[in-house]
């Protein structure tokens, strides 16, 4: 896993990922008590980042291997990007998904193109499943974060960052992360350590679900107690990857920790203030340079806004936190 | 009023407005019939097109003249994007807004700096009041379309479309604009002539106050009936300008007109498509590639999404239609 893996990605990413934009707000500065240059990744396509390493992965396996067709398991976002990647391939995908992930993105992974197989969280393993059926149909299992195509493709995300970050004037700022299984954080990381040395990656977690943060501060991969009650759906996973994790030791700052209320409070004024539309797992790291102000060093921070793909209900609860 | 204006006006915006991205989503084109291409000028600073007349025009003033303030008056969009300028250029800034504009465009306005003064839009006449505090205190009115130096700095979204479309493969298509007095159809429509040839704007109006496309029909200025009772109150205005009308005369395609209750539908489908904050005056375009498929011609279509100032009351009741 090394930069030159990102660089290759970025070139085969060119044309088909959205450049996304670093956008800002006076508003947000203040409620921040810094500037804040907020990475917004819930418009490139499929509603998320996902979409990088998903196209990364797909097109990087040799046409043969492709051919056979893909599988992914994922909550929501990571399926998506599998199958939209997958569909402009013109290969087949089945995505294995949890039966309780947000009907949006169940609905959204159907719509483009693959076939989607639930599973109960709760009582069964994904990995088990999921290499079964690879196993079964001769596809190519495409892991959501702990894969080296994968992360090269995230990482593509921390290019961009580091070359809009320098036209904003910006060369020293932690860059906080949205964190589930660290494949965004350390190909972030890695993309900044080569082409923007002064910017730290560091992972923001939602509250009990924090085994990136306890496995930076242990020194060693820390496992969550539970495996569902966020509302950050999206970056609830068991426990760092075995390829991501030294990347994030070696190179991370340490993690942030947000409740589920200040991740809604942040979809909130990314509504009011930037126009964007997050879902709560996508908004733990505008959470936390709005909440964790103290943990944060430098007058500037930058965040990664990296999904929009929120159920309705969920919106509407964000919203009402306007009112109070 | 010509294209070496928008050009110029570009050249002051470089660095201080932001380059939006041109969005799409398969299932925006799925619904539309067509491929559909939108300007997120919802991103843009302030949360609408409106900054970039605002800046062109005060940027523009000889410095003497600039250094006494400016006046504007405006429902609420252009009074952010003129308050905003006047305070990046060190200058005051009194913006007349009427009384029953959108509460959280009337706080932004003061928050950029502005010292905001409300009228009855039923009683008085914004012009009358607006021309005789400037005569009062030595300030430069800064009319919110019929002026060249800002219908150059909205003109500047057009030259972007020119370049988006061309690396988007789109040579030819209609490109539908959010319409009140023609500011930013007109500019676009010049900077399409210049960079686009083979790009039509069009003017979008919410039903019963689609001044321009009965103007266009007539071939002389048309008035609407009434001033108040659409939830588009950002496009809302009596009548196109005296500037504005010959330009679109000239270069336009005919008007499209769409109900509330599409421009709601517009914003549902924005916020779970695209991921981006829409308010109904700025979603009227995206409205008309939805529900107006057989007035639209060609196999791809460019929409203009002008603002996403909503207050949260719109919002909500936006999001609703997409239950039913």
């Amino acid at each position: 896993m090394n930069i030159e893996m990102i660089r290759a990605a970025a070139e085969r990413l060119e044309g088909h990922a959205r450049r996304t934009p670093l956008l800002s707000s006076p508003f947000i500065d203040h409620l921040a008590g810094r500037r804040v240059f907020i990475k917004a990744e819930c418009l490139q396509h499929t509603g998320s980042f996902k979409y990088r390493g998903g196209y990364a992965a797909v097109s990087a396996l040799d046409p043969d291997t492709r051919a056979s067709g893909v599988i992914a398991f994922s909550s929501g976002n990571h399926a998506q990007g599998v199958a939209l990647a997958a569909a402009q391939h013109g290969v087949p995908s089945v995505i294995i998904m949890p039966s309780d992930a947000p009907r949006l993105k169940i609905e959204n992974t159907s719509a483009f193109g693959a076939e989607v197989v639930l599973y109960d969280r709760a009582t069964e393993d994904r990995d088990a499943i999921g290499e079964a059926m690879a196993k079964d149909r001769g596809l190519t299992l495409i892991k959501p974060f702990d894969e080296p195509q994968v992360i090269a493709g995230q990482g593509t995300t921390g290019l961009e960052i580091a070359a809009q970050a320098r036209l904003e004037g910006v060369e020293t700022a932690d860059v906080l992360v949205c964190c589930g299984g660290g494949g965004l954080t350390s190909g972030i990381a890695l993309a900044l350590e080569a082409d923007a040395p002064g910017l730290r990656a560091r992972p923001v977690e939602p509250f009990g679900f924090d085994d990136a943060t306890k496995s930076l501060a242990a020194g060693s991969i820390q496992r969550n107690a539970r495996m569902s009650g966020s509302l950050c759906d999206a970056i609830v996973t068991p426990q760092p990857g075995d390829l991501t994790f030294p990347i994030m030791q070696r190179l991370c700052g340490s993690g942030l920790v947000v409740t589920d209320q200040e991740a809604l409070r942040a979809v909130a004024q990314a509504f009011l203030r930037l126009k964007i539309v997050l879902e709560p797992g996508g908004a733990v790291a505008l959470a936390a340079a709005l909440f964790r102000r103290d943990q944060i060093e430098g007058d500037a921070v930058i965040v990664i806004a990296s999904g929009g793909n929120v159920d309705l209900d969920i919106y509407e609860q964000a919203l009402k936190t306007l009112k109070s």
